[in-house]
C-alpha cells in the first residue's frame, strides 16, 4: 500500500472535485480564468520582490523536489506567489485560509495556468471559492495533503506555506488524535466547543477511521512550515513551548519587511478603500475614532488624516498612546467620545472592543468596521441578539442596523476585515515584501531544513534587507553605499545587516 | 391652440417614453428604485443644507408655481436635490447633463417618489439613463421642456437649474433659430463642426418645422437660471457681454462654498477612490505627477501626499505654482519628469496636457487619469490614431495601451473623469453645499426675478455663510458669536458678511 | 523762502538727531552696521525678488528722481528693500512704523550704506531705533518729510511707501488742520483721546506754528503711496469714499503675493520660531487652540499641526470654520475648551479674543500669545488690572502672571506680535514677494501717476504673477509654458494674467 | 588612612574650585542662579515623569545613602533630574559629559538649591561650564568620585549615572593601569593617539601617582551604571563581551520610552528651532536633505516637512530607506542631489557623510548642519584644510565658509549638534521620559544590586509603558483599561506589558 491509498479520488462529499487534462481542483469556474490572468499580469508589475527572486532562482530552481502545501487568501496576489514556487521548481497545492477571502478569477487563473486554458489546465490543483462553508472549508484543507508523486502516487507535501495556521493545526492534530488511537467525541450540547472545532474533529474522525496513520506519515515528510501572521505564529509559540512541534517554523511575520510593512502602510490604502466603496461618504471632517494604535492602528489614523478626517485614537498600551498624542491625535476613551464619532474602526486583535452599549449610543448613521481581526472585536453576536434591532442590508457587506429608538448605525462587512470584505485587501506592492519573505523562508526550510530544529525562527536581518532592497530599486529609490572605512566606524558589514536585533525602526 | 400641442406625447423615436400613474418617464428600469430609495434616504443624513432648506421653508413653500427644468448628473445626491425643490412647492422634470453620469437607481426612484411604487409611481418626471446615445441624450433635453399645467396642457418651464449650460443653450439656440426662421444646414464632409452640434442643428430643425415659436414661447415665460459649472457659466457671461442673455442668471459656481469646497475637497475624497476601484495599486511610494494646481489639482495633491505618494506638480500660472512649492511640492515640467511618473492625473482643464508623446515616453503601467474636464485633456483621440497602439480593456472603464515598444499604459475612463467614471463622483456632503446653493438660487430667482436684469449674479455673501453654517453645525462645530463691540470694531454685521467681496479664503 | 525753511536742522528734541559725511540719521550705534550688513548680504540671497528688480532696472533706473518716504518696519529685510529702491534711482528717507520693530543692527547698516563706514557713512537718512517713545515715534516720522534737493533745499517727498498709515496720516491731518487754520485741543481728562493721538496733535500743533503750509505743499508733490497692510488700506479707502484722499494709492496688501503668501507661510515659519525662542516647551502633544482661521490661523495651525500638536480653531465665520473642520481641525468655542488648552494663539486682528476670565480659566502654565494685531486682541490691560495677580519676568518678553489661585499662564511679548517680539518676523523669502510687490507700485505711482486718480489701486494681475514667477524661479520651480491654442482655448492670453480677477487661489 | 586622603583639597590646577557654605563647586556664576530656578521651575511643569517619582517615593525615599557620580550635560533638565534624585534620597555630584553643552545659569541654581542663595548655597556639587577645556573637562570629571560621607571623608560613588561612558571609562582605565601598575606613555608624534586620550593619561598618571589604589576602591563601591546613549551604551557591551565590565550596567537608551520618543520627537522639535535660531531663512519651498532615516532622520525629515520643505532622505539601509519611500519621501544618493539642495542635515552617527567634495559642489549659501553625532559627520576638519577657503563668522556658531569659486555655504555649529549649539537641545518633555528611565535604573541598581552580574540589562517593559503612563496622563490622554476577559484573550496581564519584547512599535 502506498502512501497516498488512504485518500481516494472519490471523497467528492459536496460535489466539488473536478478533474482536467490531469488537474485536480475546486473553483468556482474556469471560465474566469481570462480575466484572472490579467489581474495576475498587472499584480506581477506591483510585485517586484517576487519577480526579482524568479530571475534570481531561474537557474538554480531551489525548491525542485519540494511538495508545497499552500493554505492563504486565494487572491490576485496570492497566484503571483503560487507561480513563483512553481517557477522555483515546486509542485504546489492551494486552499484558501478564510471562507471569504478567495478571488474566483485568481483561483481558477491559478489552474489554468499561464500557458494552459479553461479546456486543458496546465496549472497547479487550487481547492478554493467565494463563500465556503465550514465543512467545504476544512474538505478542501485535507485535499491539500494530497500530491501525487511521479509514478501517480498519492504523497503527503513535505513544506507547509501557512496564514493562520489551519494547515498546520490539521497535521498536528492528526498526528495527536493517531497517537491516542481516537478522536475525542464531545456532547452536542456543549457549548464550549465552536462549530469549527467540531467540523475539525469530524474531519479527524473520518480520516482515523479511514488510515490510522496518515497524518503520522504526513508530518515525517514535513521539513518545515513559514508561518504569515500573528495567530498563526502564536500557535506555533506555544506549540514549540511544549515540546509539540513536530517540524521546525519560521515565523514570517515577524521580520521587519512585513510586520512594518503589510501592517501599516497597506492598511492605509485599503481602509479608506474599504470605507469609500461601501458608504461613498466624505472622510473630511468626520470625527473618525481608530481604537488600537499598534501598525495598524497607526495605519489607519495616518490614511483617515490624510483625507482630513479628525481622528480619535484609544489605547490600552501607555507607549502607543503616547506615540499618539505625539503625532496629534487626541487620545481618549471609547465610552466618553461614543457620542461624537461619524466613523469608528477597530484595529486591536482584541475582542470586545465596541460593545452593543457603544452601538446603543452612537449617533445616527455612525458607520463602524474592523480591520482588527476577528468577528468579535465589535460585538455582532451581541447586536443580533439586541432587542427590537432591525438589520437593512443596504448592499452586500454594507448592513444598517436600526435600534428601537429610530437611530441606526452602517455595519461594514459584518464585523469581519472590512479592507477585504469591502474592497480587494492590501494592494500587491505590500504584499510582495510578504510574499517575497514566504519565498526566502520556503527556500531556506527546504534546502537547510538539517540545520533547524523543532522551534519557530526568524529570518535573518540581511535577508529582511534583502527584500527591502528589491522594492526600494522598483520605486526608484537610490541607496547610499557604504565605504569600507564607514563600516569598520560602526562596525558592521559593508552589506549589511546594519542595525543590531532590537532595533526598532 | 394651447402653449403646448407643438409637444406630441407620440414623439418617442428610440421606444424609451413611458407613462404611468400619469408620470411620464424614461429610465433603465423602475425595479431599481428600492435600491435607490434606500441610498436615497442615506444620502439626506449626509446632505445637511438641503434637509435644512426643506425644513425651513416647509411652511412658505416658496417655490410653489415653479417649473424648474433640471439638467444636471442625475445621481443620487441629485435625487435629494430634486426631492428638496419639490418639497419647497415646485414642479420638476430632470435630465442628467452627461451621456454617463445616471446612476440608474437614482433616476428611477426619483421618478417612483417616497410615496410611489414601482406600479404606481408618484415622482418626477426623468429623462435619463446611463449609456444614452447623443440624439437620445438631446431628446431627454428636449423632452425637459414640455411641462403640464393644472388643466393637462402642455406649457414650458418658468425656471432652469443648469450644469454646464445645455438646457439654457437650447433655449437660446431654439429662439436664434426661430427669430431667423431658419435653422442652418452642415455639409457632411464640414469636419469642423462636431457630431454634437449636428444631432442639436437636426433637434432643432424638426422643432422648428413642428411649431416656429415654440422656444420663443418658452423662453418668454423663464424667470432665470441658475449654473452649476465653470464651463456653463462662461457660456453665460459671453451671452450676457453680447447682449444675447434671454433672462437674468445666477452663478452658483463661483460661490466660495461652491468652488472652494466641492472642487478641493470633492476631488481629495473621489480621486483616490476612483484610482483605488480601478487600480487596486498602493498609492505610497509612487511618484505622483499631477498636471495643474487650482482647486482641483490642490485637492487631488492632498489626496496622494496624503496616501505617501510623493506628488510632482505641473503648473503655467505662477502664483499656483508658488503654492505648490510653498507646500512641499516639486514643480517642474511634464516633459522633464514624464520617465520617472508612475501616476499622471490631469486637474487643469484645458487641453493636450498629455499627449500622445508624453504616454510613448512613459514607464511601463502608468496610471493615466483626468479629473479635470473634458477627454482631451488627456489626447486620446491621438492615443488611438498611433501607429500599432494596442487596446486591452481589462474592465470596464480601465484599459490599458500597449505601445508597439511592449510599454504599457493604463488609461482610466478613457480620458474622462475618472471621479464619475471609476467611482462614483464627489460625496453627499461636498454636493450639500453645491446644491443648497442651487436651491437658494432657484428660490432667490423665482421670487424675486423682478430685481434682476438679463446679467449674470453671483449668490451674496450673506447666503454663502448660511450655507456654511448649516454644514459646520453637521459636522459639530461650534461657532463663536461676534459681539456688539467687536463687531463695530472691525466694521462687519454681528450676522455677517465678515469679509469683503475681494477675500480669497 | 524756499520749501524747506520751516524745517530747521535746529529740531532735535531728544537729542538723537545726528550727521556724519552729509548723512543725517537718528540710530542706536553705527558700529552695528558691520554686523548688519553680513545680514543685508545673506538676506539679499533670500529675497530674489528684489534682486531681479534690481537687475531688470539697473539701466533705465525708472525711480530716478523720485524721493520717497518709507515708514516700515526698520528690519534687514526692509533694509534690503531700501537699497534696491536706491539702486533704482530713488532718493529715500526712512523711519519704523512700530516702536519696537527695529533691528538696530540693520538701521545702522543702511546709514553706513554698502560702500560706507561708520566714519564715513554714505547710505540713507534712518531715523529708527528699538525701543521708542511715542513722541520719538512722531519726531521720527516728521523727520521723514524733509528731504534735501540738489541745491541743499529742504524739500518734501514725491513719494510714500507706508505700512499701517502713520506717514499717510501725518500729511492727511497736517493738510486738514492748516485748512482749518488751527489743531483741535483735547482737554486733559477727555478719556476718549488715546495718549499716541495726543502726540499726533502736539506734533502738528508746533508744525502749525512753525509753517502754517508745511503739509498743503508736501501733499502737492507727492504722486502717491503704496500701503502694506489690511489696517493702513482699510484707512485709506474710507478716505477714498469721503473724497479725502490727497493722492492715488495701491494697496500693495491685497496682492496674492502678498497676502496668500506673506500671511499664511510666513507665520508658519515665524508662529513657532517665536513659541520656541520664547519658551522651549514641546510642541507636540499639546492641545493649541488657535483663534481665528483666516490666513494667519491658516498658517498657524499648519505650522503646530506639523510639529504634533492637536490644534483646536475658534472662528466666527462659518466659511473659514467649515474650511478649518475639513482640514480635520475641531472648531469649538473659546469658552468650551479653555480648560483643555496648553498653548493658546490670537490671530483674528479683532480685540477681546481671549479675555481675563478666559486666562482665570485656563491650565497651570499655558503659553498664550498673538500674531493677529494689536495688543487688545488678549486682554492685557484686564490682566494687568486683575485683583491679586502678580507678573514675574521670566526673561524679557516672557512674563509669567500668577493668579491668587496659584495658577500662572506664560504670556509673550506682552501680548504683541510674538513672531517679531519674541522671534524676527517673518523671513527674508516672504518678505521678498510683498517687498516686490512695493517696489512695483512705487515705480507704477512715481512714472504713471498722470493716470491714477486720487483713490485706492490694487496692482493687475500679471504684475502679481510676475513678482510669483521670479520667486518660483528662485525655488527651482519650472513652469510650463502655456501654447498659443491651448490659450485660446482656456481664453487667455499665453502670457497671462491666467486667471479671472475673482478668482481666490 | 581613610578612603580619600589620596584625594586633597587642593587640588585646583585651573582656579575654578570654590567652596561656600559646606558645598564644593566649580561653575560660572552663582550669581545666575535665580534665573536658572526660575527656569527650573518652569521645567518642572514639563517633566511629569521626574515629578511623578518625587511623588510617589516622597517618603520611601529609596535612593538613601546612595552616593551618585553623574556625567550628563548640564542643562535645566539635567537640573530637574539631579534635584529628583536628591528629593528621592541621593547624595549627588555633578559634571556635564560634553565641554560645551552646560547650561550656566542651571549649573548655579543646582549648586545654590531651591532653599539656598549664593550666599549661602544649599544644593549639589557641581563641576561644569560652558567652553572648557579638555583638560577643565576631565579635572572635573574627577572631581565628580570624592564624595564626602557622615565624619568628612572623602569617600567614592556608589552609583554612577552616565552620557557617554566617560566616568564609567575613567574608573575602568583607573583600575586597569593601577592594576597593571603603570599608565602608558605615548609618544608625542604618536598622531594614533588624540588629544584627549592623551588628557586621560595623563589624568590617572597623576592619580596612580599619588594614590596607586583610588580607582580599585573606588570601583568596588560601585553597585551600578546607568547609561544614557548608544555610544556609551555599545562600550559596555564591547567591556561585557571582554569580561572586563566592573559592575552591573543598565542600557537606558534602548528603552523605548527613550529611544522611541527623545530621538525622534525630540528632534522634530528641536531641528526647525536650531535652524530657524540660526538663519532664519524660510525652510518652506527648500530641498532639504536629510541623511539617515533613523529615529533622529524621521523626526528630522517630519520637521522639516511639516514646515513645508521638499524632503530627499539618503539612506544606506534599506528597510529604513523603504520607510523614507512609503512616507512620500525622495530617496537618493547625496551625489546625485546635491546641486539641489538648500538644507544638508546629517543624522547618522557615521562619519564622511558629508565630504568637500560635496560641500564644494553645494549651491550658494547651502544651510549645513548636523543632528547626529560628532563633529566628523560632516568633514570640518577637511573643510578647513580646502585650499582657497574663508571663514567668516556671521554670529556665534554660524559660519559663511566661502570657497575660491566665490559660492559659500552656511556651517552651524561647527558640524556638532545645531540643535543643542544653535538652540537649547531638546526640550523638557521628551527628556522627562528619558530621565525617568535614569531615575528608575538607578532605584532598582540601588536596591538590587545583588540581583545583577557584571552585564548590561534594559529596564522590563513594565517600567517603560509606567514612564510612558505618567506623560500620557499629562498630555491628558485617558488610557482604555483592559477587562479580564480581554487581557487573558490576548494572553497578557490587565497591567501589562501588554506587548512581546521583540514588538517594534
Amino acid at each position: 500500500m502506498t502512501a497516498g491509498t488512504s485518500e481516494t479520488g472519490t471523497a467528492d462529499p459536496f460535489g466539488r472535485l473536478q478533474r482536467r487534462n490531469g488537474v485536480e481542483f475546486a473553483v468556482a469556474d474556469l471560465e474566469f480564468a481570462a480575466f484572472g490572468r490579467q489581474e495576475i499580469r498587472l499584480a506581477e508589475h506591483e510585485m517586484p520582490g517576487l519577480m526579482q527572486l524568479r530571475r534570481e532562482y531561474a537557474e538554480a530552481r531551489p525548491l525542485h523536489g519540494a511538495r508545497i502545501a499552500g493554505s492563504l487568501h486565494m487572491t490576485v496576489q496570492t497566484a503571483v506567489l503560487i507561480e513563483t514556487l512553481v517557477s522555483l521548481g515546486a509542485q504546489v497545492r492551494w486552499v484558501s485560509c478564510n471562507i471569504f477571502s478567495t478571488q474566483d478569477e485568481a483561483a481558477s487563473a491559478v489552474v489554468v495556468g499561464p500557458h494552459g486554458t479553461p479546456q486543458e489546465p496546465r496549472g497547479v490543483p487550487v481547492f478554493a471559492w467565494k463563500g465556503e462553508t465550514l465543512p467545504e472549508y476544512w474538505w478542501c484543507t485535507e485535499r491539500l495533503f494530497s500530491f501525487t508523486d511521479g509514478e501517480g502516487n498519492v504523497v503527503g507535501p513535505n513544506m507547509i506555506l501557512d496564514d493562520g495556521g489551519d494547515a498546520t493545526l490539521l497535521v498536528h492534530k492528526g498526528v495527536e488524535y493517531e497517537t491516542a488511537g481516537v478522536v475525542p467525541t464531545v456532547a452536542d450540547d456543549d457549548h464550549t466547543v465552536s462549530e469549527e472545532a467540531r467540523v475539525v474533529l469530524d474531519t479527524l474522525r473520518r480520516s482515523l477511521a479511514a488510515d490510522p496513520q496518515r497524518w503520522t506519515r504526513v508530518a515525517k515528510e514535513i521539513r518545515g512550515v513559514s508561518e504569515e501572521t500573528t495567530t498563526g505564529v502564536n500557535r506555533l509559540y506555544q506549540l514549540a513551548e511544549q515540546g509539540k512541534l513536530l517540524f521546525p517554523a519560521i515565523n514570517v511575520n515577524d521580520s521587519v519587511t512585513k510586520s512594518k510593512f503589510d501592517n501599516k502602510y497597506g492598511i492605509r490604502h485599503s481602509l479608506i478603500d474599504g470605507l469609500n466603496r461601501a458608504t461613498d461618504v466624505l472622510i473630511g471632517g468626520k470625527v473618525a475614532v481608530v481604537c488600537g494604535f499598534g501598525d495598524v492602528g497607526k495605519g489607519s489614523a495616518e490614511a483617515l488624516a490624510g483625507q482630513g478626517a479628525r481622528v480619535i485614537v484609544t489605547e490600552i498600551d501607555p507607549i502607543c498612546a503616547l506615540q499618539a498624542l505625539l503625532e496629534g491625535f487626541q487620545v481618549a476613551q471609547l465610552d466618553e467620545v461614543i457620542g461624537k464619532a461619524d466613523i469608528v474602526i477597530t484595529t486591536t486583535g482584541n475582542k470586545d472592543i465596541v460593545t452593543v452599549e457603544h452601538m446603543a449610543a452612537m449617533k445616527h448613521q455612525v458607520i463602524l468596521g474592523n480591520v482588527g481581526h476577528f468577528d468579535n472585536e465589535i460585538d455582532m453576536a451581541g447586536l443580533a441578539r439586541h432587542p427590537g434591532i432591525h438589520r437593512i442590508t443596504i448592499k452586500p457587506q454594507v448592513d444598517e442596523w436600526v435600534f428601537p429608538d429610530g437611530h441606526s448605525i452602517i455595519v461594514l462587512s459584518e464585523g469581519r476585515l472590512l479592507n477585504l470584505g469591502n474592497a480587494t485587501g492590501h494592494p500587491s506592492f505590500v504584499m510582495s515584501t510578504s510574499f517575497s519573505n514566504q519565498v526566502i523562508a520556503q527556500i531556506e526550510l527546504f534546502t537547510r531544513h538539517e540545520e533547524y530544529n523543532r522551534d519557530v525562527y526568524r529570518l535573518s536581518k540581511v535577508l529582511d534587507e534583502k527584500v527591502a532592497r528589491i522594492h526600494v530599486q522598483a520605486l526608484g529609490g537610490e541607496l547610499t553605499k557604504l565605504s569600507k572605512d564607514q563600516a569598520e566606524y560602526i562596525d558592521v558589514d559593508v552589506e549589511g545587516p546594519y542595525k543590531p536585533e532590537h532595533y526598532r525602526y
